[in-house]
């Protein structure tokens, strides 16, 4: 038997449980875990708007830890011993547990020079941050605005763009935030609360040809922000931290040929072949202590699961909240 | 001088002005104008919704005439004394008025079995309706979803689709509209209005994999749609007759592979090479006595244009009101 941090039903509380340990089958590996972050996705996951679709389930994204069991399979065999990154394959089977079993396609062996503690973090933020990059050059995209910039991805984008040359708009919602992500070197960050927020977007989109237009957000903001962008532009909608649907002015679509489009890392991973998987890897792999590190805020113990969960949606920008397994 | 119909500002009621009649450049024409429908598209545009960006202006989004004077270029004097179908192409100078200038390549010659008021309703709503077809067609959509289904364009694509065996869910607002729908051959009629519409619709779409909708309304309906659609569905957005902003679950565009678009003919078209276009509008004037023609429900002098707009707002599935000029 394991303890899992469990949730009974969408938008419930959690509990500690003790369930099975898990039996790895072909292609898949047990990992015993160490630690997992909470992820925004998390947050969607727990209120019964993301993956999910099953209750009572697991919770966890994405973790670190090290395989102690193999399922049948060359691969799993290989790599049992491994300190690995992981994410899950089974569905309600997440990271906050004891145990977790999954896919060997779902766990990326760590260097030596990333800790578990980085390690937990690396698969969801900065993957998502390189894939962005990656979606802007291949669309030949001049330049990009994310809202959701004081984020810990919001924080990843801002140095691999700075460092790849990539424009980029940085929207926040505090004055405060302006002043932190200029120190971190973002030239051009707005403040979606001040009154001429949506001339200054637009201005500024039009100037750099900001075609891509990431939104975590939602809601009335995502017609903002689609309009104020140059035509022919496209709304990737990654997160919805408003909970609220979607908002696009048809002419928007009609007369200027933008269009809105929704953004998923696993989805996106599998429209790509092997070597551009490994090539992809390999590109944040060597970024993991430098743009692609993370602030961790606080660490706790995972029986403090509704704590952290609390203290993180109070201040989903001071840095990341582990849960230590 | 001439009499044309003029709008001063966005919202605004219609004036019959006299203005100067218009000198056709290189590559133009200059049309005297027949007849000329009222579209939903007109509607938009009055109310600053569309195509127009300047103040005043004459409406009039199509029409048919005949070329009586040529701007320089073979192109305009081969078409000289020509009866035509026509749309603008200078801003601000639309078919509502005794004369129209526009570029020859936004002129049609009518053959001689379409009349003038046959042929003053061919260009948006028939195009429209076959490049429907051919975008579910050539996107390889098993069937399709249409929101604006008692129109005018919504019988076209009935007849159309009912001839090409390509499966369409029709939406409509009133029990009568379904009788009348189904009297037509549509096969698959639902009311938005009933309470079991969107399981039906979703039962129903799943089953077609009905992955091109088509939305003319807009506001909460497109978030109903969209989430009714099969994984991987396109909702196009080709009018807004509801006046309000698309709305969409982001969960459908992240999770689901969904994705918005706008529709708009003239950009359509122009993404397309001369003989697709040639052969597009070959396959139009075939169907224009056929599944493309359309229902003329009252013809009014364009004096009297603002009562004619009032009766089309009145009940715009009654068929089409045309202006006599």
């Amino acid at each position: 038997m394991m303890k899992a941090v469990r949730q009974m039903e969408a938008g419930g509380k959690l509990f500690i449980e003790s369930i099975p340990v898990p039996e790895p089958g072909p292609g898949e590996v047990l990992v015993k875990m160490t630690a997992a972050p909470i992820n925004p996705s998390d947050l969607a996951n727990l209120s019964g708007d993301y993956l999910t679709s099953s209750w009572p389930f697991t919770p966890g994204l994405e973790g670190s830890g090290t395989i102690v069991k193999a399922g049948s399979g060359l691969m799993p065999r290989l790599r049992l011993g491994k300190r690995v990154a992981c994410s899950p394959s089974v569905d309600g089977e997440g990271t906050w547990a004891e145990y977790m079993r999954t896919s060997v396609m779902k766990t990326v062996p760590l260097p030596d020079d990333i800790s578990m503690e980085e390690g937990c973090m690396m698969l969801v933020n900065p993957m998502t941050a390189m894939a962005f990059i990656l979606l802007a050059q291949e669309g030949k995209h001049a330049a990009m605005v994310n809202n959701a910039a004081a984020s810990s991805l919001g924080k990843m984008l801002i140095r691999l763009a700075t460092e790849r040359k990539l424009p980029l708009i940085n929207i926040v919602r505090k004055e405060q935030q302006v002043l932190e992500l200029k120190d971190l070197g973002a030239k051009h960050v707005l403040n979606s609360t001040s009154a001429s927020f949506s001339t200054e977007l637009s201005s500024l989109a039009h100037q750099l040809s900001a075609t891509l237009v990431l939104d975590a957000v939602g809601g009335k903001e995502s017609a903002t922000l689609l309009s104020a962008a140059p035509d022919g532009a496209t709304l990737l909608a990654y997160a919805r931290l408003s909970g609220d649907h979607i908002q696009a002015d048809p002419s928007d679509l009609m007369r200027k040929e933008k269009q809105i489009l929704g953004f998923q890392l696993g989805s996106w991973l599998n429209t790509k072949n092997l070597l551009y998987k490994l090539r992809f890897l390999g590109s944040v792999k060597k970024e993991m202590s430098g743009s692609l590190r993370s602030q961790v805020h606080r660490t706790f113990p995972m029986e403090q699961v509704n704590e952290a969960i609390k203290l993180y949606q109070e201040n989903m920008s001071a840095g990341k909240i582990l849960l230590q397994i």
